[in-house]
């Protein structure tokens, strides 16, 4: 019957941090940021697209669940790749009259609060822009999904262009460097529980816009600034200036959301035991060799070099002892490391209770969005899905 | 033999955070601060000062201690007084020639961060210049002990003003409004137990100043403009004015110590719970009806008028249940109050496990040092300590 297109796309995080639009609607954000794309091997979202005229309604799947098309963002998305298909002519009328089946997977829990959407609508849009043949930039049609999601369409280390169009024309994505620049770059992500419900993240930036005063300085100075100064650093892949500018950012953007009004927070005190532990070894080292940032919740995401991993994941093991050390670890091997008791006894972290750190995921900076061309698409012939449904 | 003077002297707890010195060694701020002067029935420090012929070398007791006099900052002070009289010639130059001795003692456990220092010193000041018959203001003397300690100068409400001169001599305390101006203003102190080591302040001011870029925009912008804010709603008795900037400036002082590098915290997930319930609490009442604040530790300061108090302290009973209910709250007497179950059932925070708050205070915005006149003095005939003092 009709067309399936399927593609993988890659979570990314920030290191200068996106908080606060200034457009809800079109997903304007009031500052550039940047970020680094993670591998698909280990963490990725899958999209599977289906067009046929035989379709009576457009359905997605997410996550094994039929979930509402009428979502906003998702109408948004799917209208923006159709327009920008006629513009294109790239495909025939006909085609894009006729409905769409979406069915999306992470491979990773949505709910350990990974930049799933991020993912998941850079991996939507990339496929759509697939299947109706569009050609131009997609980032600002991610953007309308997911703002963080237009940093997913591209690989390596990302800038997301705030822009000052109203139009949100020039609200877009680049590359800065691909992967293959920096190629040592590595992030183990700290996946820390968390038992409060959370501050969701359009809610908490809008509070933070409308209330925090010291967002308007953040805004005005500091993000241009470190923007300029971590593109030089990641240009000349200068580890302890991309480290330090990546800490202080994410410091500051915690900083802005306590600054608001009613304040919020999104790090716990296993968090903090982090950045405790993480500042204590790069004092130890002389050198500021491990960066931790954290997004809208608890969950560390430490950028390294590759030959320091083995190091710091043994540190990360004996102060955060799991009572389920097997598990503990997924991703890409790492071997093991002596560290030397010199080192642990000099931390000014001693070891804490156990399970604090749920489990660790090892990763490096990777490619874009890339097409599955092996036919493991998640929809049938029928343009329903392969794998079992929750209903 | 000598002479001997004693002084009892408050605590304030600032509304506008006093955070950075622009002189280390003067103790001069960045930025002005307000506070209210606590009433010293509920909290002070009690100080007696001897001087005598016979006496070879100062000497100070401290809370049943002897303490080294080497101490900079009480060198200063006593250095400071001892100036002012020689100038005043208030005293001749053979009674300023002659050694003293110091017992100072709070009412308060001064390892529960109740800003023990500012009554201390300011307490010290008051009775030396009572010593040295000094006439002019001493807040910019109490300033050299502790930089809060010249805000204990005066009673109700208090402004520090940071001055421009290098000197100093123009950083100093003026009262905004007596106690009497404003009598149903209240205070519960929350105290919350905190297990980690903290940053001190004098470290913690250092590294804020030395790195935060928001505090730039802080002490530019943001102090200037709340300080006269306040001072209005002080003056006009605005209680839901007040209460909103003093929990705002609370937050934007924590959120700069989250800006430093590296970053600090001092409130704790119990902290957070008590700002959420606040904040609960006034969205329910439709008016801001309780601020809280924090100073550099994770115990809340509450301000509110007097006919919330018996509901806020049930609410805080609820919440925060005590296994010794007894000992529980201190200070003034709270009547009893009931609080409909619908305001607890709407209340966004649910009862949490027990004795995560230790104690609270009840007290009341008072009046500034006292001199103690019945004779009760700390120190006896031969400036020798009355009470017991631990070796």
């Amino acid at each position: 019957m009709g067309y399936t297109v399927t593609v993988v796309a890659p979570v990314n995080i920030a290191v200068i941090k996106y908080w606060g639009k200034r457009d809800e609607e079109l997903i304007l954000p009031l500052n550039d940021s940047v970020s680094a794309t993670l591998d698909t091997s280990v963490m990725c979202a899958k999209t599977s697209v289906s067009a046929a005229p035989e379709f009576t309604e457009d359905v997605i799947w997410l996550n094994g669940k039929k979930e509402s098309f009428s979502n906003k963002r998702l109408q948004n998305c799917l209208r923006e790749v159709k327009e920008r298909a006629a513009a294109e002519g790239s495909v025939d009328k006909n085609f894009l009259s006729w409905k769409v089946h979406v069915c999306s997977e992470n491979n990773f829990p949505t709910a350990a609060g990974l930049a799933s959407s991020a993912a998941g609508y850079a991996c939507l849009v990339t496929a759509l822009a697939k299947l109706y043949k569009v050609k131009t930039d997609v980032s600002s049609i991610a953007r309308l999904g997911s703002g963080s999601a237009c940093r997913s369409v591209y690989g390596g280390f990302v800038r997301w262009h705030a822009g000052s169009d109203p139009s949100g024309v020039d609200s877009i994505a680049t590359q800065i460097a691909s992967s293959t620049h920096w190629p040592e770059m590595r992030a183990l992500i700290l996946v820390v529980g968390d038992s409060k419900k959370k501050m969701s993240s359009t809610k908490g930036m809008k509070i933070t816009t409308e209330t925090s005063e010291l967002l308007k300085h953040r805004i005005k100075h500091c993000v241009p600034e470190r923007t300029t100064e971590i593109t030089k650093a990641i240009l000349a892949r200068d580890f302890p200036k991309f480290a330090e500018i990546t800490m202080k950012d994410s410091n500051q953007f915690h900083a802005v959301c306590l600054d608001s009004y009613p304040p919020f927070v999104y790090l716990t005190e296993v968090s903090h035991t982090i950045i405790e532990l993480i500042h204590s070894y790069n004092e130890i080292c002389r050198e500021t060799k491990v960066a931790y940032t954290f997004d809208a919740g608890p969950n560390a995401c430490l950028y390294m070099l590759e030959s320091e991993v083995p190091k710091i994941f043994k540190i990360i093991k004996t102060i955060f002892p799991s009572s389920n050390p097997t598990k503990f670890i997924s991703g890409l091997p790492i071997n093991d490391a002596d560290v030397s008791t010199d080192i642990l006894g000099k931390l000014a972290v001693r070891t804490q209770e156990h399970d604090l750190i749920k489990y660790v995921i090892y990763t490096k900076v990777g490619e874009g969005p890339t097409d599955v061309l092996d036919g493991s698409h998640l929809l049938n012939e029928l343009g329903e899905p392969i794998n079992e449904i929750v209903e």
